[in-house]
């Protein structure tokens, strides 16, 4: 949506009348919804819902739509989110050698498919380094070998502090982060692993999808939490191998799923059509 | 859903306050929504919703919560339409001599997948027969060849209207319907092409693949019109084939999309998850 | 393939020559081939082929050419088998409740698409007593519970030996097989396990699928070996679902991807199309 | 393959005993066969072939193995063609507006997907122009408007033939070519079109789409024949739209079934593993 509007990204406790109370509050200041998507978990018991709102005949000021929203939001014991569009997320991308999900970040980017600002392609080899300077994108080489790991996590959490980073995006960075780098940026860092989780955990997914003589391999994009390639899921993507297929074609085959994951996940993200709850994720797709 | 609701359809003209109105009207009457799907189209201005909504706490009885939402849904200038659960849609399926389309959508009936309640298999050749009898289903073999083709279509319409059919499943069915039996059941005849649509309009779809060289065969569920094989689409499934696929292979393989397809449409359709928008369906899937 | 003819499988270790050794057996005694795949396996150094062989013009009765195939045979050191076209195999099916993956059996055999005779039915439970009734073979109910487990498994072998049954099919069949049972039938017995492989081993699928979050649902047909679900993979299927889909949602669409997958990797069982090496199947598709 | 080899192409009428024929004299010069896939369609009673033979171990030089194989394809009444490996085949990339496509081609030429050398980029507009610049590429610009269209054609020929191109890659080239370049260069010329064909022909297929309301949208890699559109197909993509999908957002869908239908498509004609019979083609995929 390029006009100016608002996303309200909301989950709360399961009762009769949410819609209506949030609709109503829209409509009580001339909002215009354009679009509404709601999840009521019956297992859970828990409401989820997404709201784009055009903001032109607002009848008061945007920030104050938001401020004023509290009230409601309270009384339904709710986290709200609240984004002013247009936008773009402040995005920092982590690589190591492989290039191909970040050079499809940059392409989507450029397409204005993923409405995000790369500040910075971060990578602990500098195989990428060239694509990020033809992207007039400033491209930092961390050390990260032997005792200089946790030296070099540290240095990135620097690096995305200082330049407000909304998002860390995984492309295909071949480090396991540390748990206090997961929980401090809870939900706003993004992987791609390259198999359908959840099988083929952990390294060398292809390889051991060859040995397991699978008739499918996959990416997923998920969220990264501490538990590692357990965190909830936004997209995953399949394609169909068979026995004459080696590692490395799989490899080839299978970036093409990564690419794929990923974009959508990004994508996702960034237009706050995911919601978190517990290991899963609730996605509106578009 | 198992349980006494209600589920409503919607279209009207697209203005701000619409969620507010329709969710408010619910709420105001303790009704409870389960499940809210909507569509503004920003393309012909036109508002789409689909409610389902849990009666149990309804402060008035269900049908005068329908009666009440007419002064609304007038001043929306729309159309829309109640339906009482648990439902089964009263359904007849017209066949020719191929009987997997028939067999499926038994099957799913027996598995509680498809709420229909079958009230009579229509055949133009008997070959369907004996399924039809295993199943505890009347049966009705209808002449149609030469001469006999229109005052067949006029028994069939005969036995629909008898047996207040609600909805007809040309399920392979090898006849063409005439223009006004189209347009007197409009948007309540589902047919499964065996084509992914608008590919291969007409006969023998699956010789027109081979012929064509395609590498993916398909089948498409639409709303039949008096325009051959231009209905609302439903939904599509295709297969990936290969050039050693003989129009058997194709006929073998295609069954499977088929199907598919079909039992997806039919699920749509009697779950109310369709509205026709001219030459489109919109479809909310679960 | 109607018409009489062989179908040849070999697997031997790889060297120059071997097509054209192959190759040059059948032409020299007017073998026509109609179809011929093979598999160098450049990571285990094997070769694999399938042969598909008219022999109306044979200058040989079809015996003499079988017989005399082993000389040629021995010197490849290779594995190989010939079976005589046209040809049923002789098939068990072993279930529990579920029948959705009987129906889809005894459907495809009907239209012809399996080669098979479904010398019996065998359950542990009744519920798919009437099914195999309708078709006309006979239904073996077997005590499995508690103590009867392995007296009831031997009743099976029993069963199948006295039968001459060639192929078992666990056909959503709820019990874990002995591993003497599996070791006796090795490349014998097929199951469909309700999830893609290597994801989700053991009970539950669909319900740990839901808690994981997949966007993902699928299923696996493969050899029977005695590591539980963890034998040559023959076909995998999967479907799209969402936050939305409950557990019994991922087993609504979970059976179409059963069907499918079982139905292609029992079809490519008994036309020969698979060879087992090691973990993994080579699988020549039609 | 990276180690020296050949690729034999191969089509002829069936007969019994050619592989047989083939693979002796393979075998008879000491070749090793890597990879053979054949094809005998009983339809056309045609046999197709394809091998791919280690030389190292020749008993003659290589293009003596090649000039001798002469005698026995004229006695199959045969047209053959050997590639020598390892081998780059020169390519021409024909662009208007859009770059998503030679942005995949470069992609993947660059990771050693694709064995193509790409001569040149010719666009009949600027905009391509950066992005071959920093590939190190040639960029021609033909003016093509109205009264230059037919001189502009005769100037990419001109351009194609000094530069000895063997394949022209339609890379979204905007532009319908005239006959007799499609005839001079017939089997060369490769094309994507945004639909899965035969559905949509000609220009806007994704707002042809989206008005027919299809729940599938897909891309068609072919070569390209004097009759639009309808040339053989090598490999097709779909993806799955709905009703909410907008034809820009099936556009943005779209590009990624473009991308890879396309990759597909060139690596299969560069590596071999195409045959065009007719209006089909035979492509043995890896």
């Amino acid at each position: 949506m390029s006009r100016p509007g608002l996303i309200l990204k909301l989950s709360c406790p399961d009762q009769p009348g949410i819609v209506a109370k949030i609709a109503g509050y829209v409509a009580g200041h001339r909002g215009n919804l354009l679009e509404f998507n709601q999840f009521s978990d019956p297992i859970g018991s828990k409401f989820f819902a997404r709201l784009e709102i055009a903001t032109a005949d607002l009848d008061v000021d945007p920030q104050d739509f938001i401020d004023g929203f509290g009230t409601l939001g309270r009384s339904l014991r709710a986290h709200w989110h609240f984004r002013r569009l247009p936008y773009k997320m402040r995005t920092a991308v982590l690589v190591t050698k492989t290039d191909h999900c970040l050079q499809e970040i940059l392409w989507r980017t450029g397409l204005g498919e993923l409405p995000v600002e790369i500040t910075s392609v971060i990578g602990n080899r500098p195989h990428c380094q060239p694509i990020a300077q033809h992207a007039n994108i400033p491209f930092h080489l961390i050390q990260m070998d032997g005792d200089q790991r946790l030296p070099g996590f540290q240095q990135i959490r620097n690096l995305i502090d200082q330049q407000n980073v909304e998002l860390v995006v995984l492309a295909r960075f071949m480090q396991i982060l540390p748990d206090d780098f997961c929980n401090a940026y809870a939900g706003r860092i993004i992987n791609i692993h390259h198999s359908f989780l959840p099988a083929f955990i952990g390294a060398n997914p292809y390889q051991q999808a060859y040995q397991r003589g699978v008739k499918l391999i996959g990416a997923t994009c998920h969220y990264v939490t501490a538990d590692l390639d357990a965190g909830p899921i936004i997209d995953q993507e399949v394609e169909r191998v068979q026995h004459f297929h080696s590692p490395a074609d799989l490899s080839r085959l299978g970036r093409h799923c990564e690419r794929a994951a990923l974009a959508r996940g990004i994508r996702y993200h960034v237009h706050d059509r995911t919601l978190i709850d517990g290991h899963r994720a609730i996605v509106f797709p578009d």
